[in-house]
This record gives structure tokens, sequence and C-alpha cells, in this order.
């Protein structure tokens, strides 16, 4: 893949997770550079439903743009640079205050895979506590290399982290991986509050076998709705 | 029925599912071959919302399509060859992961029919539990002809059946039939889990022959929604 | 007003209805004719998202079209023949499936004013059992004069009756305030759901002297929301 | 700023508020005069939606128009009137009957934040009965200086005040900042709601230095949505 293309598939990715309700006028979603594993692309600060190419700029693993062009950028381009630097295996990141998974980060119910299409949640989903990170005192935001660290960590080998207060960051091996699943999280978290007061609590989720087996199969299957998404977020603005 | 015109049914099926949000980047809808009652029509592998005529490849019985024209195709077509074996009166199917659904596929709740459009579900809806086919470590999809076979017997004779962790699969005489239905199941399943919050368990649902009466006057008005689902669908997309 | 007006009013009104999700391919709205009191305006059977002026017929007082012109009618005409007999101040019928009100019409919690906008409701909302007036095998349809008059005797002087398993009828003294009931039933519905939920069960509802001046301050601006709700349903089909 | 300036932000901030579904064809937004602090901008009475910058009036303190060619009022402008005059640090005002705040003016469950979005409800959330200052058989409606004045004491130093049976008031220092509040107002009361029914009443919610650092945060970036919010609300109508 060229990095003109890496670059289109982030601007989708940008206009999707809009249209789709994953993010509102905040939230990000980031690309590992192609050719350049230290390095990754992100967008300047603004709504990601607006972003175009022009507006992806090159950042390096300690979160600086290579070269701002005067541009404001993300406070929270750590939580980017600090997952690309400790887990190589990640290519691609989405933040965002995804609604339905609030409930989620400010209670103690698990998010759990309800379905095969969120069967990436039967990995685990911690919840990152910034007060033991930063202090009772913060802005809630990952705004140094610090909290970033702090938040890889608790991340781990899950494909979502919840961030009690704020929202959650979800990783994958590519754009289109990582969209599919900021997108399933937040349908599985609205089905699974729903099942939880329907069966009131008693609720039948996947089993970590059939959670593995339905991922892998997923991972082969992710430009269908790929497709679908990316029609619907550049015909809708 | 012309061939022609059954495609044009089958697209426009696909189109309004995505529409009226039953289906997403996944599911699908058949229909049996006008002509040849051992053959149907389906999509190639594909977002419904994206089918166009050109899409529709024939299949056998066995799962097979007569041409593929080097097409990919869906791995759980076996729900619909199946089906269409074990049930002659069955014309078209569609299967979904409708979201509303979802919380009665993991839940010991009945779903029920709770209004005269969804009169439907009064033949009972039973759910398949795929650990009982295929074991503890399935990726949770149809994915061979005796899983398939195994959905047909426990659909039996009515209209749905739920899939644990999964989706449903809905039958009908007709295409508009089958659409109507797989409609009014998401939104019965929506109302439903209203209902027993607001009335605490105690719900007051059709009877039997409320339920038969109510599906044989709406069998005679499907034509009425299926032409604004029509226009709504072939307009927004 | 003339007959031309109210016909353009009452194409509008099924428009709006379509577009604020109070019916979907089923429901109706008539008027009471302008200048024939013993008639009414009706439109012939089909969703009301698609009405035109060429497809609104004139009725009878029997529920008869004076000229049916070879359509097909709804077979649910009595509901607007019988209330527009026995209550002559009403000038204006909604009949939807509304779906927020469905679990009202299904459980035995009174549906209740929550706000100043759905203050009409503060005359109470008395529930139709059809079991009552067609014993317990119908198909849930007022398909005869008989069951529409049983249904304009429970209404009384309510602004809205519900109908277990089926829906709702709202009843106005002109098609604009019939609108505006229907829809603001709609979101009452809904509200109280939530508001009981959270609550616990204790809820402040307006009570009836608040009810009583709150409707009638909204009766002298109906015309606002009608305007941007005309607009919407014009623009979007 | 200039007024002409001024004027197209409070055009836009009618049709967004509009379009996030904070008002319907009710509700209203002010902006204080930005050269006569003693003035203020608002609409002649219309749907918010449909407000283009001719529809705009110039009010005194007395919530009288200057010139109000014809125009007929908005009813509730006292809210305006006396919240200006009594807190001179206000600079922009919503009213609405935003839909999920509404069980929470029912109810005696407080409005607390969630996430770091709805920060600035950390300064507390009180409700206005309007029993207590206009007696018990009110329309409810803010009708008077001396209703608006009662309104204003209630809100006091707070960003938001429920009013029961009614909606709420919003208030901030810009137009931007105060269509901010509104819309996450909105947000954070349907997802607090969410959380309570989850977490079983037991939610952790920001405590007050986190609100008030996550404030100072936010306020340096209301372009960001606002930017989005526009350019979706002028392309939808």
């Amino acid at each position: 893949m060229t990095v003109e293309a890496q670059i289109e598939d982030l601007v989708a990715a940008n206009r999707i997770l809009s249209d789709q309700g994953v993010v509102d006028g905040f939230g990000h979603v980031s690309a590992r550079h192609e050719e350049e594993a230290t390095h990754f692309l992100l967008a300047r600060s603004m709504a990601p439903g607006l972003v175009t190419a022009d507006d992806i700029l090159k950042f390096g693993l300690d979160g600086n743009a290579l070269d701002p062009r005067g541009c404001t950028l993300y406070v929270e381009r750590f939580i980017h640079s600090e997952i690309y630097k400790a887990h190589p295996e990640v290519k691609a990141i989405v933040h965002s205050h995804s609604p339905s998974i609030i409930p989620f980060c400010v209670t103690s119910v698990p998010l759990r895979p309800i379905y095969h299409m969120s069967s990436f949640l039967g990995a685990g989903v911690p919840i990152f506590e910034i007060r033991d990170a930063g202090g009772p005192a913060t802005d809630m935001l990952i705004r140094s290399p610090e909290l970033g660290a702090a938040l890889a960590r608790i991340l781990g080998k899950s494909a979502v982290a919840l961030m009690r207060g704020h929202g959650n960051v979800v990783v994958g091996t590519s754009v289109q991986q990582v969209v599919f699943r900021a997108i399933y999280t937040e349908v599985n978290a609205k089905l699974q509050a729903e099942a939880l007061r329907l069966g009131q609590d008693k609720v039948n989720f996947l089993n970590s076998e059939e959670a593995a087996n339905a991922t892998a199969t997923n991972n082969a299957v992710l430009n269908r709705p790929w497709e679908l998404w990316k029609r619907q977020a550049l015909a809708s603005g």
C-alpha cells in the first residue's frame, strides 16, 4: 500500500466514524505509517467528520508532528504515540467518546461479547482510571507521554480499553479493522445493556473459543462493511 | 412473475432491509427461483445495501452457485439451501443480525406478538443453540449443510428462529412477506423489551386466534408498506 | 377555508406523520369536510408517506366513499366515520401504531402528561379492549361500524384512546391540532417510560389545572411547529 | 465581533439546536447584544429550525422588542430578559424542551457530569418548580418578568437549570459555549439515565476538581464541534 492510499483510507475512516456516530466533534483515528514504523498519521485538531487528505500530519513516537504547518494539534495525541511505542503489532488506533460505552466506563459492569460481530471483546476490556496515573484533579485528558504510557499498559493485549468518565481507545492491525471494532464496540455496548435489563442480568455471552474463532472469521470480511460505510459516509457529507 | 421481475424485487429487498436497519454490512435475503423450485437466488458476498441486479447469482439446494463468475459467496448460504430443502412452502428467507432481536437471542425471554403487525410471531419463535449442533467451539456461522439442516429443523413451521449469539432467520411465502416479517420482528423486539420493563413483566400479548387472524389480514396488504419502503430505500442510496 | 386548502392540509398531515415516525406504512388521518359536516376526507388505502391530493376521497358517515373511483379503501375507515358521528366537536382524526405508545396499550400503566406539550393527555387516556366489543378472536381491526361505535364510546371526551395490541386514535378540532397531538402523544409515551424507570415510578405529572391551562396556550401556537414539520416532510420525500 | 457577525452566529445556533434535536418546533436561543449590554438579540416567535437573519429582533431588559415590526414575540422572552438582568456575566441563553432532560425535570434524580464533555454540570443543576413562584394553576410558561426573575434566582451561578414539567434553561459566555452546553446536557441526561440503570444506581461521576478542570479545557476547543454542527445544520435545511 502506498502512503497516498493509506491517507485516503484514514480520511475515509474519519468520515465513517463520524457518520456512524462513534465520534462527534471530538475523537480521532490514526494509522502507523506504512513505510516507517516509528511514525504515524493523524489529522490536525478538528472534527473527524470534516477531515480531508490535506489535514493529515505525520507524527513521531514522541507525539510531535514532523511538520505541523502551523496547525493546532490534538492535545491527546499521546494516546497514539504511546500505544504505538508499547505495542508494535498495533497499526491503527481510534479514540472516541462513543456514546453507548460511556455507561460501561462509569460502572463496574464488564463489557463482554454478546454476538459474533463484537467477538474481539473476548480478550477482555480493561478500564483505565486516570486517578491512578494522574491523581484526583486532572482535566481527564491524556495530555502527556506519561499518561499515554499508563493507558497503553492498561490496554495490554486487549482490543479495547475504556477510560473512566471519558471514552475508549480501540486498536487494530489495520484501519479497516479498527473502524470495524470501534463501530461494533458501540453496538455491543448498546445491545449488552439492553440484554442485561431484559434477562435480569442473566446473559449467555460468547465463550472464549467462540470469540477467538469468530474474530478470525471476521478478519477475512472486513472489506464488506467498509465498502458500505464508506459509500454512506462520503455521500452524506 | 418473470425471473427478471423476481430479481428486481430481490434487489429492492436488499436495499429496503439495509435502509430500515434490519441488516448492516452483513445479512442476506434470498428467493426461491420462480421457475425452478430446486434453485434459489442470492447475492454474491457483499453488503445488502449495495446490491444491484448484476450481483444476484443462482444457487442449487447443495448451496453451490451454478455460475459463480469468480465471485466470493456468503459463507452462510447453507442457511438458505437447507431451509428451502426442508420446507417446500418457504419461498423467501432473510438472515440478519437485526439489532433489537440480539438481546432475545441471549436470554430466555420468549419473543411474542405485542401487536397485530407482528402477529406472525404467534407461531412461536424457537432459539437455535449452535453448541447443540456444532459443539462449544464454532465460529458461530452456519458454514456447512449439516449446520443449515440443524437450523432448519429448529425453525420448523415458525416464521422466525433466533440464533444464540448471532441473529435470526425469517421465512415467508414471498419476498414482500419476508421483508415485512423481518422488519416487524425488529420492531416487536424493541417494543416488547420496552413493554416488559414498563409493565414489570405483565404484558397482554395477542392470543393465538388473534395472531392467526391478524396474520391472514396482513397478508392481504403487504404491498402497502412495500411501496413506501422501496421508495425510501431507492431514494436514500 | 376552501376544500382545496383543506385537502392540501390533509396531504401535508399524511406526510408529516410519516416523516415524524408516528405512522409507517400503516395508519391514516382524516378531516371532517369543511362544508358538509356529515362527510369527511380520507386517503384511499395506501402508505401515508406517499399520499397526494389525488388520493383523497370523500366519505359519508356510513363509512362509504361517495365516489371510490375503483380504489381500495382502508378496512378501518369506520374508526373515522363512527367518531365523527358520535362526537360532533371532532374535526380531525389520526389512527396510528405510533411505536412508543404500544407498550402503554398492553400494560396497565396510564399515559399521563409529563410536560406542557402533551398537556391534552390530562383529560385521561382510556384503553379500548377489542375483546370486550368483538370477542376473543378478532383480527384486531375496527372493520365494522359496530366496532367503530364501541371505540367512539370508550374515547368519550378524551383526546386520545389507546387500542390494546394495536395502536391509538387521536382526535382534535383541526388538522393542525390533531397532528400536534399525535406527535406529542408519541413523545410523551417515550419520555414517560424513561421517567418512570429513572424515578422508580415516582414522577411529578402536570396537575389538572396546569394541563387545562397549557392546552389552551398550546392551541394558540399550533402553526409554529406545523410550519417546521411541513417543510421537513415535503423536503424529505 | 460586529453585530452582523453576532446575528449570523445566532442564526447558526438556531439551526444547529434544531438539527441536533435539542429544540423541535419550540425553544429559543438569544445573545446579549455585542455593543449594548442592556439589550439582547432573539428571533421572532417561530420554529428555530426556520430562523434567518431577518427574523432576529433586538430586545430591552424589560422583555420588549425595540422595533417588533408587527411580529409575534415569544411568550417566554422574559426567561432571557431576567437572566441577562440578574447575571451580567451571561452572554447567551438557550431555552428548550430537550427530550432526555424531561425525565430529570419530573423526578428527584440530580443531573450530574458523567464524562468530561458535560463537566459544566459540576456546578450543580437546580430544578425550578413553577408552583413555588406562580402557584398551582399556571400554564407552565414563564410569561412575566416576575416568573423570569424567579427562574434567574434558582439558576444562580449554575450553567443549567431544569424546569419541572417543562424543559430547561442553559447559559454561557458565548453563543458557541451555550450551544455546546445545551447539546451535551441532552447527551449527559441520556447517558446518565442509561448508566444509572446499568450500574443499579452506582455511578462514578466526575469529582468537582475534574469537572472544573475539564470545563476550562473544553472552553478552549468550542470551535471544533461548532464547525461540524454548523456544516451539518446548514446542509440539512
